[in-house]
């Protein structure tokens, strides 16, 4: 889990040394990572969870090619609602289950079964292969931060997020906020003389509704055509009061605001703002009791390739080799560190990975293995043609 | 504060010592107690934090009355909103700031005023006067259960909540609730594939107010006239969420119900469980997933006195030599220890104090110190009147 990573790490280490990559592994968390304006993570201590990175060094003359993916894993929720114990990694028709099966370890074990099968056939590629396993996606991308950071760049990327074998070019970005609201507490048998924190949060989500359908309307690009909501705006946790018989005076929403491909991270804070401050235009308690927005926690950097590029094409042509059938291309409904890679280590990124995005952060989170095993098949051919065989 | 009571109690001691009182005083929580239906506690440790009981033995002959007063006070709230510290008592222009200075350190005060008047002036009554100072009244009378348990009944009861110099005589039963609410778990950026739990508690939150709103139209006591709620339903508390970019699949709500002077609790209950089944009528997600609803904590027994109570009577002529006017005499808005003091202990009760119940619970918790002395001059008189002087 986040913030544990370094027994699932191991595993990663073990299986590179294996492979006979060249491995790079620190402990992120130096001043120019900290100092750095997209770095983003409310994590104090990175130590004893190293950042992995595997090269298997190319002979020369190919494109290079980053594979990144993730370690880290959301909490499993309520334990309840689980059929097995979230970590049981149990396999029924098909399937395995887990906390992170999905997103993304199905996504790096395709990448690693592609690698382990260029190198036992013996085949040596002439582009560098680098492989990424790096903490903190789930809340913002401090780890491939680290990796661009420490140098790792390269003529394109694969990112093996959940995309149920879709190929996202573009990727929506996100962040997370924080609102507080105000209320005035008093004794809950005279509640009238009180102003409840909790109903006024209910108007809060409700405008957040608002603007959600308002930011999603906006959004024409045929790649988010089969995308419900393609940027929305997730109410992921409140609390509010102390006492049952109170009313309570304060309440906290933290949630995740989707950000177009197109859109800046400002713009669409300030688009929120604005929004919230409309709500004192019918209710002048938020006039008289403004609520605190803040930003905090995890940022992606929303990500944009060129309809027209070389990555995609390849891995396309791969897919149709191993699918016989033209890959679906989409728009990401959610952010990844594709953001970082491309924005910040001039990377270009294509997110496809074998995992189902509904069963992501879900109970009994599960990834069907033969898409696992397709998605291997894809990611060996696509290195063979992106990096070339010698 | 309620769990660390013992500061205060020694104060109360220290008094009663100076003005004579035969004590008793003793940590509550024996099988007798625990076991009776009416308890009602989430405490688990009464250790150190005792009842304290004050007799004044009369010379025979009068009626015999209970001062009754609680000693815990709820919570502070968000301390940014006091002006001073919650536990300052500071004076000005007149108030007496705090929390706990309203309920109800100064109807406390005001008992112990009216007592040491009546001692220091030298006059003997004839009934006994038996001051009660109690824990535990915030979070169900499990300090007055256990007085009552242990013999302490009388011919009547001043308990002096804030009131505003009011006199009720009908007193609304309450109970604590707490509804778990059932979602679906999902990655926020795909967001329509899970069910919000905190979006389902808004419809939760949204019937509960139907349901008060239903039930507070059927009160048609006159005794009710001015009070906006007669019986309210408070929403105290939500937590819900784990993780800004899930969605939360629970949410849990807990609140007080108001019980009307005749009404049953069991019969309040039937309704609320009713009208929370009907949310599955327009809402399937409701008949899949059935809400849990819970009664713990606190819980108070309604309290009815008839109109022509002699005691009544006695504390208005009081009130009138004072004030020179009638007093309003209403129903009381919120719970008090009354209910077990008239349901369990057959002791017929009037509440009646000095404090304002619109500062009960809120920041800035004042006393206006001349109701204070007012009320005392009140009581001294009543039981002048009531128990009689030898």
């Amino acid at each position: 889990m986040r913030g544990n990573e370094s027994r699932a790490q191991a595993v990663i280490i073990e299986k590179c040394r294996r492979l006979g990559f060249s491995l790079d592994i620190w402990e992120i968390g130096e001043e120019k990572l900290l100092n750095h304006p997209v770095f983003c993570s409310d994590r104090k201590d990175f130590s004893g969870n190293p950042n992995v990175v595997g090269v298997l060094k190319g002979s020369g003359g190919g494109k290079s090619i980053i594979l990144n993916s993730h370690i880290d894993v959301v909490p499993p929720g309520d334990r309840n609602d689980w059929k097995d114990d979230p970590f049981s990694g149990h396999i029924e028709e098909g399937k395995l289950y887990g906390r992170g099966a999905t997103d993304m370890k199905g996504g790096t074990v395709a990448m690693l079964l592609a690698l382990e099968a260029i190198i036992s056939s013996g085949i040596k590629l002439k582009g560098d292969v680098i492989f990424q396993s790096v903490i903190e996606e789930e809340s913002g991308g401090a780890g491939t931060l680290a990796a661009v950071l420490r140098g790792y760049k390269a003529d394109g990327a694969i990112i093996p997020e959940p995309t149920n074998m879709k190929l996202f070019t573009k990727q929506q970005g996100s962040m997370w906020f924080r609102i507080t609201v105000k209320g005035r507490s008093a004794h809950g048998g005279t509640r009238y003389e009180g102003v409840n924190a909790i109903e006024k949060s209910m108007a809060v989500i409700k405008k957040l509704e608002e603007l959600e359908n308002k930011r999603n309307k906006r959004i024409t690009d045929p790649l988010y055509k089969d995308i419900p909501i393609p940027i929305p705006i997730n109410i992921g946790k409140i609390q509010s009061g102390e006492w049952p018989s109170s009313v309570p005076d304060l309440a906290v929403i933290e949630g995740r605001m989707g950000v177009a491909p197109a859109e800046t991270l400002e713009h669409t804070k300030k688009e929120m703002i604005a929004s919230l401050e409309e709500l004192a235009e019918t209710d002048s308690w938020f006039a008289d009791h403004p609520l605190t927005i803040e930003w905090f926690g995890g940022k992606w950097l929303p990500g944009n390739l060129e309809a027209d590029h070389p990555l995609i094409s390849v891995i396309s042509e791969s897919f149709e080799n191993v699918k016989k059938s033209k890959p679906v291309i989409e728009a990401s409904p959610w952010g990844t560190d594709g953001g970082i890679l491309s924005n910040v280590g001039q990377t270009p990124v294509v997110v496809f990975g074998p995992g189902v995005t509904k069963a992501a952060h879900d109970v009994n989170e599960y990834i069907v293995l033969e898409n696992m095993f397709e998605a291997a098949e894809i990611i060996a051919l696509t290195l063979l043609k992106w990096c070339e065989v010698n």
